[in-house]
């Protein structure tokens, strides 16, 4: 098949099994570039590989393979020959659900107490998985397919859990139908804890989107979902005792105690903790809504809309602030079973506390010499009521002061050097800098982060306080349509840097294995790859959408730090739509990586490179040609109007890129002040605009600067 | 904009007020069908229509425009002047949402007592609509538009919800924004009953998936969900009463009462009834799997896995049926407050009960001569115990047998005939005959069904007992993953025979209004349109999927007829996974419609028309270019291998076309033979292959038949 990651100029071979025929490379790129799709290429011989083509993710920690096949046909039964249970079971009915739809083929499943007939999958668990699972969880399997059969080993289910997606990652094919590789994998994750952190305040998911949020991190073996249910903008759980907290702060978006649990146990199910975040003392607008005496300053209160950091925070010196979060918190510890509740913590400017002579007043009384002081008493007493409740405290940086027990978990947004820092003093810690999605970094970004740098001068102990990280989506500018996109496939990468090897840092075969994944995930009903079109669709007010998709194909979103001050600038709120082109955008699309390679496979020797100049041509070509199109498309629909600038700077690209090839592969030098021209036009089309940006500017200026 | 049924060759504006430069018309088609996608293309010169254009689905009764608009901004706000209630407000602020949502102006809305302010589109309903929406509710409203404002009139909160739906439909734009035209309409439904019937029992149905519906069928106007809840294959709704019809018929797939009654509400909140059918005294297999003694024949029995008619049926000799039928249904009727209940009634062969000499017994004693009186028995005891909870019978063609009140509803899977003879005798009918979704047909085969055909001489008081219809979308062969695609947008055509004037008729009008329709749809999260290409990827197991694209571009389902007994043949059971190329790909595509268009306006002047010989050039050449990259593909993936002898029949049809149009434009005699060989490659490709069939056969017929 026309793997990307191949046909480029890689020797590794493409993940079917085949490898491609010359010829057919330049089509490729051309119309993937062209049209924003891509025309699926092979070689005319089948070649089977010797070894299978590793297409896990994440890799997992030991693995031998060799040229034996597992047939996946009708013969072929799954039984458990010692333990099960229920969750085992269910898991078991889903993944064969899983490969019936992969394959055709519906194994038959079966508990066995008697020997397991020769060509069965045999799944061997010792126990069940921890009641409550904790960060200790077991999570450790082994798997060893020969031709003959297939066993699965676990401690508990949850290992068995793991294993059971690795197994459906593993199934190839060949001509006469699907088949396992022989191999023998040892797997256990590196890291305790591999999370992805959900803001569900500043905008509301729907259950449905988190139900598949936790099958796509099932199936990257992630296992806690930090959801982030309170902020200023809303607050997002039923509470039965305080029912004002989401009649008065929620816009009746919120979930019940019922759909809370239902979350709880279909993570469970899947071996993934739910550890909810209630963000206090700041961060608490959505809370004095309906609760005012919570605050420190006096109300009314309304809902945050905007997005930043505000003054509202809740007033540590009054008792009858903690007897509320006693009751709070015990009744939301009747819902979340987990050991851990999140206290947020984060982003308390004092301001209020400053403000009011009587919380002054208080910390004079108490010694307490500033407002991170207060904030330290007001945790100290949060500790001591979440221990009474059966559970310890995870809260951002800023809980990390002294006098809090070592219990507590430090999740880091500064850095690791915040984190080790914390785990010095002793503190458990799990990094989430470097993982914020909403960045609209490269996957392979997010992929060189980790948690414990190799480079680190870290002594064992204190590293073993580093339990993991943290993916994060904050919600100001996600939505239920776009949510699945901002998130998958790239948070696939950093499961992998969670769960496998430090030593698993091969970006390229990361990318080729992150391609594969996706459609994986797309099977389990995400719509990362199907939202796209969708967007672009609903902006262009037609179904024939492929000037703009060539254009789209080489757009991404703006990062973060320029959407935020660029919505603060234009009163951007909660309530405004989600609908424009950089909503349609997914972050670090295909191009950014695939047309970089082949710049600078042509550049290796423009004047021998035909095929790459063939390629590079006629994608530029495109971009100039289109423009016409593209300009009655921007003028048929309002609201595509902000995207006519990047329009107008794609043709410029193209005629940039068109004369750059042209005196490369003649060797002819351009007129006077041609450089200087053309990296002026690449400077232009680095600004912001519309809050969208070229992938491809680095390589044209690769190009650019090639011409001599 | 590139709209199809304009650039083909009709006068009419395109519908965003553009029309076309001559010269990108070409382009337009032979990329549509060269990659399964169309590049838009648009006039350089933009010309604003004098009128709008008309693209409302249905449309309305009556409509008069002129050439003011009513600009949408800030200054416009929304206000209700009289009446409103909270099914009202609700349904105004969703309204006002999906505006924001396409035009990124939020309008304010609220209540008024006072006068309201010039430019404000004012909405005055004089009352609420019936507690339990029944038939004869009010859906009459009427809408004027000047450039001054806007004012919706309804009698009722149902009216005015019909009447939001038009609105939402009338936003046209210029390039300073979006705008609403000047428009006097007054409408009111043809039919009373206007419903969409969903099996969910063959294959269950996620509530989610009724909720998208039900919102398809708001925007369409239509008014009744028929939710075929149990049968052979599966009970579907939860009994308290009787816990084992969903514990042991179920394979715990099935509605809670609390689901069931959400999605009541929900469909209420739209003006849509919701109609529960418990199909019986057969097709009742899953109801006796827990409840043996319900059945004629000894048990014991399992839920049934393949598809057709069975033998189970319900003893109606027995009193414990009937005291059993009572308290279930007295149940139910807690649940669905329709006025309605269907009792299914249908296909019920008799076999057990000519076999049990009990029953034989108890049909002599009765005097009940075969097996249809022994059925009216059963539907005359049923529609006495549906009156003790208040409900009127509806059924299938079968139960209208005489000794029947006439306050029963026919519903006819038989035909207008049938129909039409229940409405003599002085029975109401509902017609469902022609427009079963599944068969496959094309949405202008269901748009020329009537429920009162224009040439049958019906007397008026007859007439009046036909209700309406409703589309029907059984559940053997659509999962949660493809039902849309097979029930949108076509369901929109039927709605528009349900609801418009029996004069509309114009079919090119009706595709060209279903495209806009189809895009609306999507924005209310139907997956019609993102099904096909999601499907393709897993197919392949690629993203890069444009040449299968291109021959799903000119492929079908085949007929219901073909795909049953084939499924019959190999043992298809409820079970199997609906994932091969026949469930990717959606009915009536739009490349049957538009490809005929090109053709005919070809023949029409073979050597003058250089245009459509360039558009069908291009077309058959990607046929023929394609061949190696689509069979490289299929030896890919072992799920494709049956696509294979479409795929090489591609080639063949690419090589036809293109000799064809050579001969033609040439007016060069083919050799002897030609034809014949010709029409014997046409006859092989309309064989029954893979479950597909090509859309473009007549037309190359049309094509070869040309030749002289």
């Amino acid at each position: 098949m026309c793997n990307h990651h191949d046909w480029l100029g890689s020797d590794r071979p493409a993940r079917r099994g085949f490898v491609l025929t010359e010829a057919l490379k330049p089509l490729c790129l051309a119309l993937i570039l062209l049209a924003g799709i891509a025309y699926s290429c092979a070689s005319a011989q089948v070649t089977r590989q010797p070894d299978f083509v590793n297409s896990l993710m994440p890799q997992p920690a030991h693995l031998n393979s060799s040229a034996g096949r597992l047939r996946i046909g009708p013969a072929l039964s799954v039984v458990t020959d010692h333990y099960h249970d229920d969750r085992l079971n269910s898991r078991i009915v889903l993944a064969l659900d899983h490969l019936a739809q992969d394959t055709g083929v519906h194994l038959p499943f079966h508990q066995a107490t008697t020997d397991p007939a020769e060509t069965s999958l045999v799944i061997s668990v010792l126990g069940p998985g921890q009641k409550i699972q904790s960060v200790d969880e077991d999570e450790a399997y082994s798997l060893q397919i020969t031709s003959q059969g297939a066993h699965l080993r676990a401690a508990t289910d949850v290992g068995a859990i793991r294993g059971l997606e690795t197994l459906l990652q593993l199934v190839e094919h060949d001509d006469s139908g699907y088949l396992l590789p022989e191999v023998s994998i040892d797997d256990t994750p590196r890291f305790k804890w591999r999370g992805l952190m959900m803001d569900c305040s500043r905008h509301f998911e729907p259950v449905d989107v988190i139900k598949r949020t936790l099958d796509a991190m099932a199936a990257v073996k992630m296992n806690v979902f930090h959801w982030h249910l309170t902020d200023d903008q809303g607050f997002r759980i039923e509470s039965r005792t305080f029912p004002r907290l989401t009649l008065m702060g929620s816009d009746g978006l919120f979930y019940t105690q019922e759909q809370a649990r239902d979350i709880v146990r279909y993570a469970w199910d899947r071996g993934i903790r739910v550890v909810p975040e209630f963000d206090m003392p700041g961060h608490t607008t959505s809370w004095m809504v309906g609760y005012p005496h919570l605050a420190s300053a006096p109300g009314p209160f309304s809902i945050e809309r905007h997005f930043g950091i505000f003054n509202p925070v809740m007033d540590p010196t009054r008792e009858s602030t903690y007897v509320f979060l006693d009751k709070f918190l015990a009744e939301m510890a009747t819902i979340f079973p987990d050991h851990y509740m999140h206290i947020g913590g984060d982003e308390n400017n004092g301001a209020e506390w400053k403000q009011n002579p009587r919380i002054q007043n208080f910390m004079r009384e108490h010694k307490l010499k500033d407002t991170a002081a207060l904030q330290r008493y007001f945790n100290q007493r949060l500790v001591a009521i979440l221990a009474r409740h059966g559970k310890l405290m995870i809260g951002w940086d800023e809980i990390l002061t002294p006098g809090l027990p070592k219990s507590i978990v430090v999740e880091s947004w500064r850095g690791s050097d915040s984190l080790v820092a914390g785990a010095r003093q002793g503190y458990n810690g799990v990094l989430s800098a470097g993982y914020y999605l909403g960045h609209m970094d490269s996957a392979e970004a997010y992929y060189r982060v980790d948690p414990l740098p190799p480079d680190a001068d870290i002594p064992p102990e204190v590293a073993g306080r580093v339990l993991g990280g943290e993916a994060c989506i904050w919600g100001e500018y996600v939505d239920a349509h776009d949510i699945d996109s901002r998130v998958w496939p790239i948070t696939a990468a950093i499961a992998e840097r969670f769960w496998s090897p430090q030593t698993t840092t091969d970006t390229n075969d990361m990318y080729r294995r992150l391609s594969v994944e996706s459609l994986r995930l797309e099977r389990l009903h995400l719509t990362h790859l199907t939202q796209e079109d969708e967007s672009l669709r609903a902006l262009a007010g037609t179904e024939e959408i492929a000037p703009l998709r060539t254009l789209a194909g080489i757009l991404e979103p703006v990062i973060f730090n320029i959407r935020g001050p660029w919505s603060e600038k234009h009163g951007v709120t909660q309530q405004d739509p989600q609908n424009h082109l950089i909503d349609a955008l997914p972050p670090d699309p295909e191009s950014r990586h695939l047309f970089g390679q082949a710049v600078q496979t042509y550049l290796q020797n423009p004047r021998a490179r035909l095929e790459q100049k063939t390629m590079l041509t006629t994608t530029f070509r495109s971009w100039v040609d289109i423009e016409p199109q593209l300009m009655l498309m921007i003028s048929a629909s309002p609201r595509l109007a902000e995207a006519k600038p990047r329009a107008l700077e794609l043709a410029e690209l193209g005629s940039l890129g068109l004369e750059a090839i042209s005196y490369l592969s003649t060797n002819t030098a351009p007129p006077v002040g041609w450089k200087t021209q053309k990296l002026a036009v690449l400077d232009k089309a680095a600004q912001p605009e519309a809050l969208v940006r070229f992938t491809v500017l680095k390589p044209l200026h690769d190009l650019v600067d090639a011409v001599q």
